[in-house]
């Protein structure tokens, strides 16, 4: 899915919401039968209840890989279950030197059909710049995460005067452009958007750290946002598991949902 | 395997090889068939031959992953086929929030029973720890790689006037011990080798680059080795894909293990 229409879905359906597909099998309602059936309905099921609320999905590989290759089946299924009229992050975090990201690359565009795929900064251009070479699809790379452990490395101060994410965001953004990259930015860190935005000005960014990891949805929104709205939010443990022991699980992810997505309509 | 083991391996054979086991199927001698089980009869082929020669094996869950979920049943086979002789690292360059790593160590330790797991630094502390938690098993953070890209982030200096590269490795060096960590460090910085031994003493050091990417081998032995050894040798294409036109391809292999041995067999 390219820019133009990643812009449009976002625009017809006032959302910009990603939901993170990290099924956890001990968090799951149904508790009977193979963990890998089980976590395939699931999905299916939280895919058909969101499927209005957002524009993207996110599936994170390590829920999957934790299976083996029946946990691979389950990725692949997952995303052809989606279909294309959503965004697709392979929320996978890949980097190696050229010639390795060159068969990831392959892995994660012609194998799985995702749109994204999350990518680490740290190897440089040459374990980025494979994914970039196919049209249409996207790389994500790290930015500033919404973890604790961002701050060993991530804001570290370099002799220019500018922080590790900084460079991350400044020099990578010259190996693409707006059409082909984005970025992860932590909601944890709202006060850095504005200086973000500085760098970035055109790019999206993939926002994670609402829901479980309290990050500050109205301040991402107010900082964060471009003329194209420039934001993909994402929240996955906050929908697939919320703290709503009234309704029926599967309501409650919808209710979840859309409440997400009625906090996004008043900022399209 | 715990280090005792590792080092007692390497004493024992008079190597400190890794063989990497990245199968690419464009370069693989057979030519029927359908090419995952191409890759696994490959990757056996290759293992036999070369066992008596290594003390590690490390195949790249890249060259597996674009084969989807047929080719996880094969890094799995690939994996079990190896045996509890050989150390088995997982390059898989992984690293996510800690919720997620752990997934990440389930699927690398307990599912697919590797020894060792690729991790990048860029995420910290909460993106490693979880790792370490196995006993007997080790994370080999990515610390100076072989490629050019390195250049990028790995070698900005700080404020501090450190290298982001050397603050990893201090840094991130109190999270685990020797026992529990190593680091990728590549051949192609062959002057780097003293200096990070004033900084890890002790720890195994992971070494691509050598072959295809052209690193120095004595250099890297001269510099970087420990009273216990402390490196593992990685060598991939120069092994897999030896330039020897006359031998067959099975021979050129064993040719080829054996003469990183018998380089090796001086050092030990």
């Amino acid at each position: 899915m390219n820019r133009k229409e990643l812009i449009y879905r976002i625009k017809e359906k006032k959302s910009f919401l990603c939901v993170g597909l990290d099924p956890d099998i001990d968090r799951i309602p149904s508790k009977e039968g193979d963990p890998v059936d089980r976590i395939l309905s699931f999905n299916k099921q939280v895919i058909d209840a969101t499927r209005d609320y957002c524009v993207a999905y996110k599936p994170n590989t390590a829920f999957y890989e934790m299976y083996g290759a029946a946990g691979w089946q389950v990725l692949e299924e997952t995303i052809a279950y989606i279909g294309p009229e959503h965004f697709v992050i392979a929320d996978a975090k890949r980097g190696d030197i050229g010639n390795t990201s060159k068969k990831y690359a392959h892995a994660f565009f012609n194998t799985l059909k995702a749109d994204a795929v999350t990518v680490a900064p740290y190897m440089g251009i040459d374990s980025v710049a494979p994914f970039l070479e196919y049209e249409g699809h996207w790389v994500v790379l790290l930015g500033l995460t919404s973890n604790v452990g961002s701050l060993d490395f991530q804001n570290q101060i370099l002799d220019s005067g500018e922080k590790l994410f900084e460079r991350v965001l400044r020099h990578s953004s010259n190996w693409g452009s707006p059409e082909n990259m984005m970025y992860v930015v932590g909601a944890t860190h709202p006060e850095s958007f504005k200086d973000i935005r500085k760098i970035l000005p055109e790019h999206f960014l993939l926002v994670p750290g609402i829901g479980s990891q309290g990050g500050d949805f109205d301040a991402v929104c107010r900082y964060g946002m471009n003329r194209d709205i420039g934001l993909l939010i994402n929240v996955s443990r906050g929908i697939l598991y919320p703290n709503n022991s009234e309704e029926a699980w599967l309501d409650a992810i919808i209710q979840s949902a859309k409440q997400y997505s009625q906090r996004m309509s008043k900022w399209v």
